[in-house]
């Protein structure tokens, strides 16, 4: 098995853990939990998303805090879901951008309305503006094992995604398990084999932990040779387009774990474990 | 990765499991639970032990049960910690025994008032007694990772324990992480490393669940080459001399998990979801 020696942990919790909160989060208690995240030696996390306000409005302060990601020096991530998103963040000075694609036609239809063409396409403008301003560009592919409408998820389908992916010029992959049904066995062969096809590229966990499974998930990505994951703090998160699915894994078990096992992650698990409650106190999930 | 076409679970719910609960399951409910779990498939059972009754009242009616294991034809394995009780083993015509000796001292001191080498040389009548009847015989190395008196457990003093087993003629060795602190890079090294020692020896895998890793504890000993798992239905059990550490890795998550990878079990994660409730309406801790 492979165990390596250093493993980088890319915190989500502040927007995809909290981006679907019912009740609003105020712009202080987000600073906040960054603030505490940042402390503790954070030092790649996703903070903001300038998806359109009036449909998440709890994303609503995404400017007013990129700057004060800024401010700190943070290595932050700002979801760009589409052309007008890239423009704020361009405005706000964001150091790196997300978007993402379903490997699912399904999901995207739900999702955002549109095909999985449809949505690469709307890629294409975000990358560009983004490469011209030397943004780092972060590339989803959700729903990549399975999905709540279409159940498995064709393997050939998450190729296509990040081979366009690849072709526009995405810095990393991200391999999603957004609902949180991929088992072990899943996970090592579709990163062994996108691995094998993609060489060059930079690839991703992120696994939610609906059923569990999702440090088995990690395990089993790493033997695949990965060593970058996403993770929540307090296992925060959540999808409303994924009916059931729980949050991400919680940021504080893959920490102990890893450390556990030797994988150098550069946080404390006892650090952690101070911030995840009130990472909690803010979900109404949890 | 290795993920083998059958893994054998082991049932070791109605001993393991139950033997420390406080309060007194009747006869007629241990019954219940063994016949359920016999009808759902399981081959292979942990459910009596020929403990001296006065230390654990709980597994007094040991013989009526035998008796009813035997009736059923179910291959049930005995726990018989000295002569006497391999005396009422072979009494109660049972098929399999299992003993048991940690692989840290202070364990076997607290636990057994006696250090490993006394456990181990206690083993040779036990061992001769069953060999004569042609009686299966499981040897549990327990603490085989850490040791909540001693914490790390030094991996020669678990070697030293097999080499003992395997002279006296142990079937097969199971080793356990009896208070459920392994991590998986711990358990695939010393899986690994034993099974280059001993390569004609069986090895069983048997994990507590207190740091919820336990599957994937059983994820990294597949990667060693075991093949043969220990579990307890609704996750029962605990052990007394080891303060904090809850009950076996669950039959339930293990089957779900072994069979969304394409491993046989020959068990349906259905019909042991159907169980679950009353195994753990038995118990007072979960």
């Amino acid at each position: 098995m492979i165990f390596p020696k250093e493993i980088e942990i890319i915190e989500v919790g502040p927007r995809d853990g909290l981006q679907n909160e019912p009740k609003q989060i105020s712009t202080e208690q987000k600073k906040q939990l960054i603030s505490q995240l940042y402390a503790a030696g954070i030092e790649r996390m996703e903070t903001v998303s300038f998806v359109n306000p009036k449909l998440v409005p709890q994303m609503a302060d995404s400017a007013e805090i990129a700057q004060f990601c800024n401010d700190l020096g943070l290595q932050y991530i700002a979801l760009t879901p589409n052309v007008k998103a890239i423009d704020r963040a361009i405005e706000a000075k964001v150091p790196q951008i997300a978007v993402f694609v379903g490997a699912s036609s399904t999901f995207n239809q739900k999702n955002i309305n549109k095909t999985t063409s449809e949505s690469l396409i709307e890629c294409k403008p975000i990358f560009e503006k983004a490469k011209k301003e030397d943004i780092f560009i972060r590339a989803y592919v959700s729903m990549a094992f399975t999905c709540p409408y279409e159940g498995h998820v064709s393997f050939s389908d998450v190729v296509d995604v990040c081979k366009h992916f690849i072709e526009l010029g995405a810095d990393e992959i991200d391999i999603g398990d957004t609902n949180g049904k991929a088992n072990p066995k899943m996970v090592y062969e579709r990163f062994s084999r996108l691995k094998d096809l993609f060489p060059e590229t930079t690839f991703v966990g992120h696994f939610h932990d609906t059923q569990k499974m999702a440090l088995e998930n990690v395990l089993a990505a790493m033997q695949a040779g990965v060593t970058k994951f996403d993770s929540s703090i307090g296992g925060l998160g959540g999808c409303p387009f994924s009916p059931g699915a729980t949050g991400n894994v919680s940021t504080e078990e893959l920490v102990r774990m890893l450390t556990e096992m030797g994988c150098q992650t550069n946080l404390d698990v006892d650090q952690l474990l101070k911030i995840s409650p009130y990472a909690k106190s803010l979900s109404s999930r949890i």
